[in-house]
């Protein structure tokens, strides 16, 4: 994981540039310690093709991580979850300004675009392929969505299917494009259609572990504030199954998730395998 | 320009849909009472293109309608120019709010790409140009930045060189890039060449041209408040130059604009002509 982390952090560099002060806050926000999950699930995804390059998987990388970038710098944000703790450093708005931040998402958003258009070795086909899955899962009926209906449900008590579907949008989107994303280009429809239901497996079981993680762990380990649903009174996976019965969900989660890649390739299965246990059992 | 008007309200309707608060939101804006001049000069410039169908004209226009939408909306935020009235109603933050109103944003971005990339006449390689060109265009080198050095320059006294890099920037690379939308597919350089001078030029001639009515104007014609460069203390060219000196300004630019398609085949011309001269009369 760290030599994908190496290899994306390199290209984000590279693609965001020096120039300017946007740039800046935009690497402040992207380059900051993060665990990259979404690039590896890419990886992880690309083993199962052999019709992906290195670089290009590389560049989907990175636009998903920009993406997620962006949306946590809009989601911390003082009319939204109002965090001011995000990556172990101050929020993009503590430390840039309201206005700024909210610019600087803007223009994480356009540059997630702009590289997958910009690839040398995906073709035309392929990228269009790419920037469809990308915008359908963040927009309207994706991210933006989930997000909005998160903060709606603010003070509200609502029920577990709920909140499944509010965590289907808002983090189970991106992370279903990012094992889509490792597909790019592989004619085997089998495989994606494993892949699409591991994914929406692991998505769930990511943001459920995070549920838990905002009661149980601290803001040391995190790099984010651990009081933001209860200070927002949201509604949790955790607070309503109590912390045990949300941490076998998790591990159920993952070991169905497991039991779907049976069928793939055994040896190019290890990091899909690896990733749905790094997610039960990881601490921040 | 009413038809073009009607084909791309009715296109964006579709688009946005009808099933959730967001949509709605978005419609809200998108919808309201615009001049959609960048719609106008896709569909002007599709005028010297014999490859690209009306189909694709609305769609293409469809999109940079949308992104400018959303910079609206995020200019108007309480963190940035802070206008409460915008096309004659209630911002979108005044109207739904502010985190809705970041969302709704976010969510036409990411819209403007999905259409492009949904459109069923140009080929995949033309998708991949027209996506390019929007994102340069609205992004860290372009747009975004634009509106970062608008709200940085606020309170300080700028030259006519730093407010024409900012209208270049925040609205010339979008007007730019409607220009080139009509060109997408067309194999004649030359036409492109003559009309990104055009585009410049006009791009200069529209902000000036908003610069004066802001001063000249009142917010029954204009649909927003007209005190709003004054309030936020910016340097425009309309206070920079003077008010005459501003319009001459516009004449010289719209005419050069105009003396740039002599080459071009005059008949097709017309509605570029016509727009240059909107620009420098129009009264709103």
């Amino acid at each position: 994981m760290s030599h994908i982390r190496d290899q994306v952090s390199s290209n984000i560099e590279k693609y965001i540039g020096d120039s300017n002060f946007i740039e800046g806050a935009m690497k402040y926000s992207a380059l900051a310690e993060s665990k990259m999950f979404r690039a590896a699930l890419v990886f992880a995804s690309g083993d199962l093709n052999n019709n992906i390059s290195n670089k290009s998987l590389i560049n989907l990388s990175t636009s998903i991580e920009l993406m997620h970038t962006y949306s946590l710098i809009h989601d911390d944000l003082p009319s939204m979850d109002d965090d001011e703790l995000r990556r172990g450093q101050d929020s993009s708005h503590v430390k840039f300004g309201e206005a700024n931040a909210i610019l600087v998402g803007d223009a994480l958003q356009a540059l997630s675009y702009e590289i997958i258009s910009d690839d040398e070795d995906l073709s035309s086909d392929e990228k269009v392929v790419a920037i469809k899955l990308l915008a359908s899962a963040c927009g309207k009926n994706g991210m933006v969505y989930g997000q909005f209906l998160d903060i709606e449900s603010e003070s509200k008590s609502i029920d577990k299917q709920s909140i499944e579907n509010i965590h289907a949008l808002k983090t189970g989107k991106l992370i279903e494009c990012s094992v889509m994303y490792g597909q790019i280009g592989n004619p085997e429809k089998n495989v994606k259609k494993v892949l699409k239901s591991y994914a929406k497996k692991i998505g769930l079981a990511f943001q459920i572990k995070d549920d838990i993680l905002e009661v149980t762990s601290n803001k040391e380990t995190l790099g984010k504030n651990t009081n933001s649903d209860q200070k927002n009174h949201k509604s949790t996976y955790a607070n309503i199954l109590g912390i045990d019965k949300a941490k076998e969900k998790t591990m159920s989660l993952s070991e169905d998730a497991i039991g779907n890649l049976e069928t793939l390739c055994s040896n190019k299965v290890n990091m899909l395998i690896e990733l749905a246990k790094y997610i039960a059992y990881r601490e921040k």
